[in-house]
């Protein structure tokens, strides 16, 4: 049996849709010979799609596919419009021409075609192509070789022609393959074409002049006539591969995170006590955070906290009466992860909050830890979702000889069905309630094969939650629970200040883990007082900022830290003194100086520019001086370039290189370039000077016009 | 349904056979609680297994193993008694202890448990173990993931026993494990290490002092005890995987090439036509190749000779009547790849000539170059196995607008039955007359997937024949031949002359490819007259077999080599001037100056060193002078270290650094080398000093003593 012959269930095609693009820019073609068009075939894909994997090579070898995740085991990622590449090695036995094409299957498993590329360097035959999904759901791909005979004609035919040999047979082959595309394009539907085919055919007489003949077979009309309905011959299919498309926020969102319960809090020194803040009034806070242009907010456990072994401020293990404990610290008389600490309100005060973060555009992330304090319902009802020691106890979370008697693990293993079930319970009362996202608290603490299978159920019925994981450990974890389903992940951003640092981070982020792994550069977190901010200095937090916000698509600020908070619990810590975490924090939100105004124009400059709101498409530039970090980012005919200084205490000047053909303006002597921080605009050529100082660290730049 | 729920069809284990090495040095340990003895499965195993490919992650995550040849669709290849390493990435949730093992499987199915070990960088988590196949077959193995319990305790005692942390507890505990592993100790029939482990147990009494706890529980003993029939939780198998064991002289070999024809070879100058050498005639050259060491012959094709477009002396395209033409134009009316050309004899006589080779230890290796020459047989009988071009004329080989008219390239998707089915007869009736290996002509230019099929085919009936591919072209196809199932390859070791090419190669070549690419070192073929010989200068030809001869192990000479032949057709070009592909060359080889000798004692030092016969453990070492190549191979208790001067025209000296501690000398001060080439001890330091010559160009030393 020849590869030829593998039959494959025909699916419908669908011709030109703008839903891929090649690289460089190709417009897709229609695949020829569609078999009759009939309903397209549903796919209930909701889960994860079974999939054939590539069982070695075929007719035409096809290897190295990607985005391929674990072998096909979990889909890649995309989010609705990103552009992404599909990639494969080509290659074929002696010299006739190979070819390859993407088959892109839609969520409905409605196919389209999308011809893939050589790239350099072509001695190692590396194809791609670039597509571009266009809404949320279940794709697939697969990557076809083909053995291209109108390529091999053509090669014979430019290199025989001029020197005279075998033209009646070239002209001959170059009619019948003419012919013969002519049938394939009248098959579907395309009379010009075929016409132009035939006449073209015409055209091969032996007698004419060879540099003739040559200007026939290349002609422009001929070569898009064959792109289209050209022979595709030896068609050898890879195994079809997953690729699950999120919506974009799973990529591109600005993140925002605060305590309800600082909001509004107020203190009496009279009684000594505290009247925490609510749900209700955090109304404005939730404008204010709008105003700023974030799309995230994002609360921290708003569960009964234990008062067993509870933590007092500055993580002290004697609390006060008022201290109000971790809401890590999950569980007491007043519920579990199903319930709300009555302090913050009710669960209709819970929806009112929603419903006024909706109302401002935006979405409501819930962190979820799921640990439980010793005063935890399950404790009582589940002893079996806890480890029980030999002595008749209940284990703790300890790192010997450290304990933490305030946090009791969960055990897996015990009673995986019932506690399975009872989480996923959990979650859908949430999604219930107008939770979108869940910031899921050290999930490298539990097995990976549970948040799988929980990520799989929840994608089932509500494929528009998004799950971010709060994991800061070794490469292959962070890589795996990408892989098997959290759409977003903390990252190493904040221990990386040194220009080499960052730029080995983001390239390994954007190539290796683009198709597994999402950062959210979070500038700061409750447990993250990153040393580079620990001085005070404003211009860090800017530079900071600047950093996280345009380097990823996705980023985040915890509450604090636009106005300048910095103190370190310990010097050479990273907790922060009087830490929110164990202790009510009401913040005056307008106090001078802030970086309100820095932050609110960095979230617009996001979402003018699609550029910043992907991360696949990134280059460094090459900025001479250590300390002033260039990169450019490129979406479509978006490009942003963008020049930060790393110093925080003194003017940097370096010159600036920009790559202009790897920008894809070869050809050009110099740009414009509009400052969206500032307005100013620069004509700049491939070589420019830049002054950054602490008060203005940063140029990004838009490239409104090529010179 | 656990991970540890998922069943396994229970297979009969076999404790502690000789046949698996760890890294560092572990003996194998019995899989606890054996099953019941049986029968050992039978496998029909000859082709390739069909394996489970791993579908993401289980319970205790395991991740890139390898050797694993895309994906399992082919089996990584091995020899017997080599070393090969199995790795993967092997980690886990949270804080308890991870622990891997492999469970390699002989070709009869009896499972074999070696454990891994976690080796550096460990913050990327890389476990491996090293095993050594102690025969040929078709072996599998999957890697296990288990939790380790023992591993968890022991970290929890040592950090809590000094600080007088739950000491009652962790006694407890310790104990319950001990009793444990006691039980399974008596089911495995080890009453002995139960009784040690219970009365261990009993030690661990609370109230002594932590000091003495902690040397109870790190005792040797205990951890022996532990390693054999400590507990295994979670345990979380991969798939299985095919692993291909080939005789040793698959990897290890020493090749002599020389043309039958030549042998005895006469020429008339009063009839102006020559007497060709016969099968019978070569007996003696047999006796001389022995004597310098090879075991392998390879014979170019011996099939008739066609005459249509036959190729004169030197390629030209006029031949002479008394020229005898190209062996690889195949094909004439004395028949086609089933025949043997009248000149060199019948039958009987490749009969004898199989037979005295055998008797001198030396294998036949066979040409199979399939293509045709237009007086093939198959052009008339079956035309639909070449390409038939519009015209009506048989396709010949082009490289437009070159023509090579004298070769009909085989088309293998008119009649793929047909022509497989003939192929395969074809080889079957080689390997009936004694060829056990085919070195076959330019398998990139037929299909992957044609080679595949028929070395499977082969396999199934003789596992002991062995392909050599004569590919020269890009990395990937060159790849992809070892994958699908060619045992050997030639390589780019002609055109690697600069140190800093050889050191990247050959690391290449035993790392990446280690698995499923084994490289013979050709010096020269009758193809290649490399540009580093052209000089004529002996010492050139010195070096290059020093090189081949140690760095791979494999290796191969074609006859004339040792006589320094040297002469380009063309100046910058690569063919041999008065080509024997083309004409008949009787050859002096008792003439002196000749390479006889070194080859000789180059074959002999190769045969005496199981670190010569292996590529996976080769490490360089630094030598200062870019001249100078220094490289160890390490096999066992043998390391041989080389250093090879690469300048064929001076003196060079240079200090050469060894690398202790890789070589595993840490804490030597001096190591005492015996050059096999000359006799000569030498005690060297890690930093010596080396004079080389063009009479003298390398030292390939011996450790015999480690001081």
């Amino acid at each position: 049996m020849t590869a030829q012959s593998k039959s494959r269930k025909p699916r419908p095609a669908r011709p030109a849709q703008a839903t891929a693009a090649s690289q460089p820019k190709v417009a897709p073609v229609p695949t020829p010979a569609a078999p009759p068009a009939s309903a397209p075939v549903a796919v209930t894909g909701v889960g994860p799609q079974v999939v054939g994997l590539p069982r070695g090579f075929g007719r035409i070898p096809v290897a190295k596919v990607s985005p391929v995740i674990e072998g096909g085991a979990y889909p890649a990622k995309a989010v609705v419009g990103e552009l992404i590449p599909i990639r494969a090695k080509v290659f074929r036995e002696g010299h006739d021409a190979v070819n390859a094409s993407v088959i892109l299957s839609d969520p409905d498993g409605v196919e389209l075609r999308v011809d893939m590329v050589p790239v350099e360097p072509v001695g190692l035959d590396p194809w791609e192509a670039w597509v571009r999904p266009d809404r949320a759901g279940d794709w697939s791909f697969r990557v076809e070789g083909w053995s291209d005979p109108w390529a091999t004609w053509l090669h014979n035919a430019e290199a025989k022609l001029p020197a005279g040999v075998d033209i009646e047979l070239v002209c001959l082959e170059g009619r019948a393959l003419m012919e013969r595309t002519a049938e394939a394009a009248e098959a579907a539907g395309d009379p010009v074409e075929a016409s132009i085919l035939r006449a073209t055919a015409m055209l091969l007489i032996p007698q004419r002049d060879p540099s003739d003949l040559l200007e026939v077979a290349t002609g422009a009309g001929i070569q898009r006539a064959m792109k289209a309905y050209g022979p595709r011959d030896l068609v050898t299919p890879t195994a079809d591969f997953p690729l699950q498309v999120d919506r974009r926020q799973a990529l591109f969102s600005s993140w925002y995170e605060f305590f309800p319960r600082s909001i509004g809090a107020s203190y009496d020194p009279a009684t000594k006590t505290w009247t925490s803040g609510t749900f209700d009034s955090c109304h404005t806070r939730l404008e204010e955070v709008a105003a700023m242009g974030f799309d995230v907010v994002y609360l921290p456990p708003i569960h009964p906290i234990g008062t067993a072994f509870r933590k007092g401020r500055n993580n002290t293990l004697i609390p006060r009466p008022a201290d109000p404990g971790s809401p890590w610290a999950i569980g007491g008389p007043a519920g579990g992860h199903d319930a709300i600490h009555p302090d913050l309100g009710d669960f209709a005060a819970f929806d009112r909050f929603v419903a006024k973060a909706n109302s401002l555009g935006l979405e409501v992330a819930l962190d979820f830890a799921l640990q439980a304090s010793p005063d935890h319902p399950w404790v009582t009802t589940h002893p079996e979702w806890f480890t029980t020691r030999l002595d008749g106890t209940i284990a703790y979370a300890e790192n010997p000889p450290k304990k933490y008697q305030d946090i009791y693990p969960i055990n897996f293993d015990n009673d995986r069905d019932g506690l399975y079930r009872e989480v996923l319970r959990i979650l859908r009362l949430w999604i219930a309630h107008g939770v979108t996202i869940f910031r899921v608290d050290n999930p490298h603490t539990k097995p990976l094969e549970f948040w799988a299978w929980l990520m799989r159920e929840i994608r089932t019925t509500n494929p528009e939650v998004l799950f971010l994981a709060e994991a800061f450990t070794r490469p292959e974890m962070m890589h795996a629970l990408g892989k098997i389903g959290f759409h977003e992940s903390y990252t190493y951003f904040t221990w990386r200040n040194e220009k080499w640092e960052l730029e080995e981070y983001l390239t390994e982020l954007s190539t290796e883990m683009d198709s597994f792994y999402r950062p959210n550069f979070f500038v700061n977190t409750p447990d993250i007082n990153p040393a580079y901010l620990q001085g005070g200095n404003p211009a860090a937090f800017a530079i900071r900022a600047i950093l996280a916000a345009t380097l990823s698509p996705a980023w985040g600020v915890y509450s604090g830290y636009e106005l300048f908070e910095h103190e370190p619990l310990k010097a050479g810590g990273e907790e922060y003194r009087d830490s929110e975490k164990y202790e009510y924090r009401p913040r005056d939100f307008a106090a001078e100086p802030n970086l309100n105004l820095l932050i609110g124009t960095l979230n617009q400059i996001r979402r003018d520019h699609p550029a910043l709101q992907q991360l696949r498409q990134i280059s460094f530039q090459h900025a001479p001086h250590d300390q002033v970090l260039a990169f450019a980012k490129t979406d479509g005919d978006d490009t942003v370039v963008v020049i930060v200084s790393l110093d925080q205490n003194n003017t940097v000047e370096s010159d600036v290189y920009l790559d202009f053909a790897a920008l894809g303006l070869a050809g050009a002597s110099s740009v414009t370039l509009r400052d969206e921080l500032t307005g100013a605009t620069f004509t700049w050529t491939d070589r420019n000077f830049v002054r950054l100082t602490p008060a203005a660290p940063a140029h990004i730049l838009h490239l409104v016009h090529q010179g």
